[in-house]
């Protein structure tokens, strides 16, 4: 459960940055040691990138941002690296169009585990050095805080790569014991007043949380546990994806053209609903959060329930007061800045800012997020119509 | 200036419903006066509608929602059109997919008009029949303040047309005595503490608008002016459309997908910049407040001044304090709801919970809104590409 | 029947150039009388042009290429004509992309009309002075032809603009006396032997034309009558649109895009085919010659039927001992030079040879064509999906 | 060269049949013996398949078509693998769609090798078991001749996963010792008159080239050599990818649409043109043949050189004059049946008639052609647009 987080993020802004350099980085490899090597090369999707991909960026991260400029005489790896595994940063050059990184079979997977090592090793150089100052520490927390970002990706793509083959392999034997089923659900109250929330701890926190503030909040009612699969189904056997009373304009619009019908990775086999997981094709287990829907169907069921999604606020404020970590919760607020939200010079400036329009907030964190990267006033972010990503539903009113 | 509005909305209530009546659906009439019936029928772009189209929908809105259910014996004018003139009303039947509108030669623009002078009648005899109760007020009130937003949108729809044929005919010969230039600007200061925003008083609103609510504002300054085209013309000749750091990333990729170079209606010749107006093609007014440019726009010149926008709370508790109503202006708000919003039961209630997702509000008014139609309180939004509306920028900070 | 048709393109050679022009002229002016102005100007998809365009355009050729270059002290009727009426010739100067062509509000009917009566004025004043050379005469003859050839896309576009439009509206009352109905069929057989086809007579033809040359041609057999209706429905009946074994490859994947199920303008409506014609909604006559089908259609009912489309060579040997004119028949030889074909320099040259790729070749004539506008080697042709064309089938084995 | 091909046929026919299928088998390993695995599995675009697949597919037509209907108790490999590896025979049920190909990293390609290896030896069973009847001997022939359509695809395909790759990895290291250079080229003349064409010897051919028949030619020249590299340079300098007068409509259209500018796999770099060949990428060879161009632009080139493109009667009738199999030669001559050609019942019947409409012909083979694979009367064909094959051009006139 990620209420009770560990104090990993502690830990990397103290002496022992090399241990936590190494455990993060050791944690991507461990994802991906059930793949074939096929399996690295593929993306089905835009929003989905290879596993390699991954693997290359985030080492390519360290690389550009920290050895570079900051350790004298470090040779890149390969010059050609940074034209292959920019993502979206425009300062660093010319970024390779997103929906290309499926075409590419080189640089191979061997080569780029050559280069994780390759970086690894410089860094370990590096932090030993002496030539590591204590302004860089903010820049390699973002980095690393950014390869953990990444391993949630990792495995969501992995999952949807797997999920879309229709031999439906398995990534791995065992159960995920993270996962805790939702319990029996009541409505927690809170009372109407001047609330505050945004990050004001110690620590690492990425720059859209900053800025603690004042929100005046009314009176309202929020959901101690999440919907389950049950319940979703529920919602499907009422027609509810064929009665456009429910949906927004533009989500009606993406049901009639998707054709939807259910959560991603549900499959009506022979009458029975079966569920793609890590553990292959199984018979859709009703007791767990629902997962995997969009906005708009997330919104679509508190309408049917004649309820609604909370705001980031009130999610923030009623978040003791329940267990979350599960689930990806969907929130009606749109991604927007926090009052005095300002953006850095740079590259890293790219990090959050620009991504501050048509994108709905998550909040929360779910199975496939890593340990130690989880907060209460974390702000996750994803389009109204992705449903690839661990997501649930949390009701309010 | 829209500050200081007639009162219009209130006679609606009153017993004088029938001017009202008579003297809106007149208005839009007016607006097509120097219109050639060739103008009436085309649809360059999937947001522009034909202006006999919007003689049609705001005519069936009367015809449907208030004759046909409440006038006993009324015969419906032609049973295809509701088939044709429905917009987005679900609840009603198979509308027409709206990009198809820009293909319907028939009816033609006199049967329209018949179509009109029809139900006109009808509506005149209603309401001196007795059989207007007071419950159908609202509904009524619905449908005129419906019609005042599509006469907005038949002007800025009917410049389209004539201002994008390589013809560039004149709409109309005379100035627009409403326009008036930015003066000196100042930045005007507000202190944190909670405000109020929301309608609460008599007279119409729109179900968005309701649910006053406190807000918890911080310090916030904001611009008695809106930006000029002088200004803005200053961000282009400083390359801000070739700089991607002032930009959303999904901005940027608009940009360049659509080569944007300036606002709506500008045209490099022969070196001097020109402006499509109502008028017909003008040397652009470098003094006049800047026109017809999206949120991308609006943000990223804000960024380049390094301000911002406001949000829409800011801007309705300081718009007492300036001059507002020549320029819809772009806030740095999401379209969600009030707290406490409801969507009514019905097809009325399809009219604005359903669009509130990946779409900006912009407050204000502009030279194209009829007389009447503005508040300080009124949420008016587009999506976020958009820039076809009498759209301008106030800066905040 | 168009198999013995007048002798008008003998006129046009002769003396009586000027009354010929103002027939043919005063032709395209009689197609457009029943229309509303609106129908003028919308074009539902790429591939029908609006009305005005045609009159427009047609009219234009003449103004550039026999006035403007012919006629000293010839005043251009509008210098932005040239933009908007260009069609597809490259030569003249920057063309209008097609698709924006039903966005054009103005020049205005009304314009096009006095656009038209100027030029024609002009034209005779041309023809009468003396100055209209000899050498002149191929290229007056082209204009004439080019305006029949819009005469039929007229009469097809508007039958394709009303024909989508919801309300039906019939374009005239009475039946057209050109059209009869296919006979008792039987197969007309031809042995192999060396053949000759193309054009050799006085008169006018299309480059496409010229070049009579020797072909080999094997035994073949061919039908003495078009498909009917009746035939057609049958082949639906059969399942004939869902089986893959009678379709191109690419013929299939239309099919299954577009859901095709039959010809154009066949509704099934209360369980009777209906079929827009041009006198409206009627009710389908099965003993009709099937018309607005595709390549894809025609070839996969031969394939149905154990047989084949004819080639154009086997067309033209055979076409003195079957009546035709009444349908565009496809045939299975794809439009490509004749031996010695040679592109004409100028804009003139780009008539006919640029389209010689990927389209298929169509014989005869149909309802639709003017009269004197037929000849047995008229080599008309379009893509394999386009089926808006009086188009029939007509069997070869 | 390919003009005195092995006869490799002819074994194919004899009692060496196990011996063949061996060879042939084993010539698809060898050429993706340098392969990387990553290399097997991306799809860049969807004309490219990914080598894997083209293993997998190959090998599935043998236990589909051979195995499974005449081999009592074959076992099925894998039952899924039909899904996979099914192309385009609708006959055998849903196939996967071709775009969906490069998302598939499963079945491994270790799994397709053992499949590969499941069903030689299987095939070496039935081959020695005596239940290979005669009748069956021109299906195993066509598979035979269908690996061998994929091994040229296979070198195609990998050349532009790798030359599409930003670290232009080679292929292999040696020259290939198959290309030979243009000579001094001279115009061959032929006499009109009645000449046959089509395949009428022993040994396998496809269905296409069945049916020799006469046809009638006109006096025709052909050159004797290909067009090099340094005249193609020439058409560039001349701006001939500026200039319509050269381009069908459609050619033109792709020219604009595409930014075309050179033959496929050519570099400007540094004022200088590369060339990416197999061995990585190298300068510009002016001497050898020109290569990967599509129709538009062959037929563009003999249009600026004031000459055509040969029909492929001419080609077949000259090829003994000269020296081909460097080159696919575009030919103008549509894909079209020859007089008399019928499909066969079954997904046999599917192999080449379905395709012909909208292609244009090749003749000769290229350098990536088995050996074997080639005749003069092979008729292979391509979509216009296409240039990822090894395609020149021979002018006519």
């Amino acid at each position: 459960m990620k209420s009770n987080p560990t104090i990993l993020t502690d830990q990397i802004t103290a002496v022992n940055l090399l241990k936590c350099y190494l455990d993060i980085r050791n944690h991507s490899v461990e994802i991906c040691e059930p793949l074939e090597i096929e399996d690295y090369v593929v993306q089905p999707i835009v929003d989905v990138s290879p596993p390699k991909w991954h693997l290359g960026h985030t080492t390519w991260f360290f690389e550009t941002f920290i050895l570079e400029p900051n350790f004298p005489g470090y040779q890149v790896f390969d010059s050609h690296y940074n034209f292959v595994f920019n993502s979206y940063y425009e300062t660093v050059g010319a970024r390779v169009i997103r929906t290309d990184r499926g075409n590419l079979s080189r640089p191979s997977v061997a080569d780029i585990y050559k280069y994780r090592k390759y970086v690894d090793e410089q860094m370990k150089n590096f932090l030993e050095s002496g030539l590591m100052k204590k302004e860089l520490e903010p820049l390699l927390e973002l980095g690393l805080n950014h390869e953990q970002q990444h391993q949630e990706l990792l495995l969501t793509d992995i999952k949807y790569i797997l999920g879309h083959n229709p031999l439906f392999p398995a990534y791995k034997k065992e159960e995920n014991s993270k996962n805790k089923f939702p319990k029996n659900s009541e409505m927690l109250k809170f009372y109407e007043g001047v609330y505050e929330i945004g990050f004001d701890e110690k620590g690492f926190c990425f720059d859209n949380e900053l800025g603690r503030h004042k929100v005046y909040l009314n009176d309202f009612e929020i959901s101690s546990e999440l919907i389950t699969n049950k319940e979703y189904l529920e919602f499907m056997e009422a027609d509810g994806y064929l009665d456009f009373r429910y949906w927004h304009s533009e989500g009606w619009d993406w049901v009639k053209q998707k054709e939807a019908k259910s959560p991603l990775y549900w499959h009506l086999i022979d009458g029975k609903w079966m569920n793609y997981t890590l553990k292959g094709l199984q018979e859709l287990n009703l007791n767990d959060a629902v997962c995997h829907i969009n906005f708009y169907e997330a919104s679509a069921f508190a309408s049917w329930k004649g309820m609604r999604l909370p705001t980031e606020a009130e999610w923030e404020i009623a978040s003791n007061h329940f267990e979350w970590g599960n689930r990806w919760e969907w929130t009606n607020s749109a991604y927007l800045p926090y009052p005095g939200f300002k953006k850095e010079a740079g590259a890293v400036g790219e990090y959050n800012g620009k991504f501050m329009v048509n994108q709905m907030v998550l909040r929360g964190a779910s199975e496939a997020t890593p340990l130690g990267h989880s907060r209460s006033t974390y702000r996750n972010f994803f389009q109204t119509n992705l449903k690839w990503q661990y997501t649930g539903i949390r009701l309010a009113r």
